[in-house]
């Protein structure tokens, strides 16, 4: 419970208004009963208000509270700024229970820090660290010699394997795996896909073969303030680490490729992937669905549309968008052109007759 | 073991000849022994009897059972639906124990109905509610406050977050994830990934800066006779949440942004996603890998191809293709012009010459 | 640690120098120390090693070794496979113990093999048989009836359902998931999306109904030396069983559909799914992102770029790439045109103008 008052003052934020008024949730505003603080930060959202039964609501900056029939309104000035606060604050978490629950299989050589907590049927490998007041969720795997900052937070089912490195305050959704092998295998003669990559086409008089595992001698190296998503996967570096800079956040079922580098606040939406060994630089957002073909780089601050296909080095600052990926202008200009490909086949069979004839 | 009989009736379907033999098993017709019943539902596919030694088969209406040697025959009128009846009946499971296994870890509040099983290392949280009749697979997570209805049946490793709500008859593939975290994250001011949603291409002089959490503190509520595959995730919203309707499956990888809205009776096939926001009708078909951008509402009965990614709003009853998705009719005619694409340049050529010589 | 002599004479490599010294680990050419073997099998790389403190290196044929201020080299005739030798020697593993752990519960009826081990909290059903020297890691699930050859290595929290049949030397990365229910769904009467099959952009007046389950009585068989990456998914078939054949290599997050069958020695990159059905060669390569649609068959040797959707047939031997799927160079030859098309747009008028007027 807050009132009013504490929360427009933790998010920096003016309020009016009874700001004495105690919620305890947040709502929608077509759902917000009279204890709950409703979020309409637009007009828009504004108007399901009358809908529910708020008596406070967060609004936009000016808003007209009162003929709204609200007892109290917060003015946000970024809307979505105000939300990480608000949302920080009202976080119920998960319920997980403190301590070391006394069914995890924790190797004596451990070192788990002050505060630490570890659900039910986790299994810590030896000599892994693991920082203070970390929450490690039910039925994890931690892998020998992890290394793992102060104030991790795992969900259910998060597996780290051996050697990897990690930051300060990582968060890993259900199911995150953090150091499988990488995806690498070669034929002892020249392969028809070898040839390709070559010739864009042509795969040459390759033999039928059979593959031989490249292992992985590397691990992984996670910086601080790093979020992984729900059953998505980080593999290990071929010889050095693969590595996933500071602030970085990776969404549910996104892949990084062994030796890949991603670099510092970038976003990587659901379902990306990379293949091994791409460089990305800092601030790089890649939407849903994209892919990056192997050894290339993608420079700073480059932002790409959902479903975009990276298959070849993109300059830093880049917006692009398609398969294979091009600027995001030239992709809706060569678009739009597709759509009139249907009609200017006509004009030219025309032209063809009225000329050619 | 069923007779012939038996399982004609149990089809409301006709059958011809001895049909008193039983049968254990089914087989494709190549590969059906004397105890099995084959499944030869076309012509194409009854060539293959002579393959193998099936002496009962499943036919289409019509069908000359005995000119294939048969001694008896069920006749499917719609085969699909024939073998929905059929592989019903002799499903095998997964031969989970009955029961609650000593070593899962149950929270004493936790309250678990008539006839529930809970394999081996499960963990059930604080005041969950799992309805009578439901198989909780081996190691399987369930959070606090869940509520789940009758019959569930979980396969291994499913997790299923706090607060989450499903309905009847849920069955989940294993490593499925409810109720993960949504990926929303805000900079502190405008970032140019904000700002080329708006231009489609330009992100201005966007700072490099950091990214804070939105945490989510909405759930997942899921309706009755929904199947979740292996390893999809779908994520809580960030204040209501994320909806699931009845009726609807979704195939293994499957990932469900924060927010997003299914309807009922929905097929979203495998490894495609959704972003946050989006609200998807009733009767909505998305084949494989297809994927949806955010903040946009897909109508009732679209039908999406393979590989479609929908970047705007898709009106009730369309049949959807490519990327960005257009009407399947235009996508087909675009397709067929770009092949003639290298052809029309050659004929542009010519009449350059011939015209503007 | 191994001598210099040593790791030449197992990779069958020439070496050259003081062979006696010893290296106990890999490095690349920059980040390594004195007692590292650099990697550095181009003169590319080899630049780098002026920045490490490497005293021996691995190198190309005819390298000048004592030029770059080394005290003896390895000679690799094709580095990619002296790197499969090299890696297979120094990998350091995940450090799972050995034995039966005391917590896995184990069916009695099950069959270990010598020299076998079972981690933590893992599961294993009635009559499964696991084969000699195997390791099955922690938190791992084995259905009932489950036959796995000799020699299998899983990783963490991997699960095999009923019936699974498994060659010898099988490999598992975290989460893999074999033997998921398929996803076969019917309606009672014919869908819009069979409709759309035929007509290819046509619904019909299919009205809304409800989807009926088609379950899997099939199971999956995998043949010798097949691996599987994190967090990936293969079906279960609904009469026989799906199929991987002996060699082939699945990377994380790839999905099989019910009653595929992949060849032998094929490769499956990063996130690429095959529908139900498809019956693919030995010996193929489908990059990242590729997508296959249900019943159709893709030749011997077919290499597939990242991101192609196949949907339909392809003969042996094709490079293909885009979505829809062409020949490769077919594909490299309509985007070229695509980008010109609005120059072409132009000079279509200025005909049109000329001509038309």
């Amino acid at each position: 419970m807050y009132t009013v008052r504490q929360i427009a003052d933790a998010l920096g934020a003016a309020c009016e208004g009874d700001v004495s008024i105690e919620v305890a949730r947040t709502a929608e505003p077509q759902d917000a009963g009279p204890g709950d603080l409703a979020l309409a930060t637009s007009p828009k959202y504004a108007e399901a208000l009358a809908e529910g039964a708020a008596q406070v609501a967060m609004l936009w900056e000016g808003a007209d509270w009162q003929s709204m029939g609200l007892k109290a309104a917060i003015f946000a000035a970024r809307p979505r700024m105000a939300m990480a606060g608000l949302t920080s604050m009202m976080d119920p978490g998960q319920g997980f229970g403190s301590g070391i629950h006394p069914s995890a299989v924790i190797d004596p050589s451990a070192e788990l820090g002050e505060g630490v907590s570890v659900g039910p049927f986790c299994v810590i490998g030896a000599r892994a660290k693991i920082g203070d007041n970390s929450i490690i969720g039910p039925q994890c795997h931690i892998g020998v010699d992890v290394t793992m900052g102060n104030g991790a937070q795992l969900r259910e089912m998060v597996s780290i394997g051996a050697r990897v490195t990690i930051g300060e305050r990582f968060r890993a959704q259900p199911g995150a795996r953090i150091g499988g092998d990488g995806f690498s295998y070669v034929t002892p003669e020249v392969s028809g896909a070898e040839t390709v990559r070559k010739t864009l086409g042509d795969q040459g008089d390759a033999k039928p073969q059979s593959w031989l595992r490249i292992h992985s001698l590397g691990s992984v190296t996670i910086g601080d303030d790093v979020e992984v998503g729900a059953n998505c996967t980080v593999d290990n570096g071929t010889i050095r680490d693969t590595v996933i800079g500071d602030g970085t956040k990776l969404d549910n079922l996104v892949h990084v490729g062994h030796n890949t580098r991603v670099g510092r606040d970038c976003l990587l939406c659901g379902q990306t992937g990379t293949s091994g060994s791409v460089d990305i630089g800092n601030n790089v957002v890649l939407g849903g669905q994209c892919g990056v073909v192997d050894n290339i780089f993608i420079g700073d601050g480059v932002i790409a549309g959902g479903g975009t296909k990276i298959l070849s080095n993109v300059p830093a600052g880049r917006v692009m968008m398609g398969y294979p990926a091009v600027k995001m202008e030239t992709h809706t200009e060569v678009y739009k052109a597709q759509r009139r490909l249907p009609r200017l086949m006509r004009d030219i069979e025309a032209l063809k007759k009225a000329v050619l004839k």
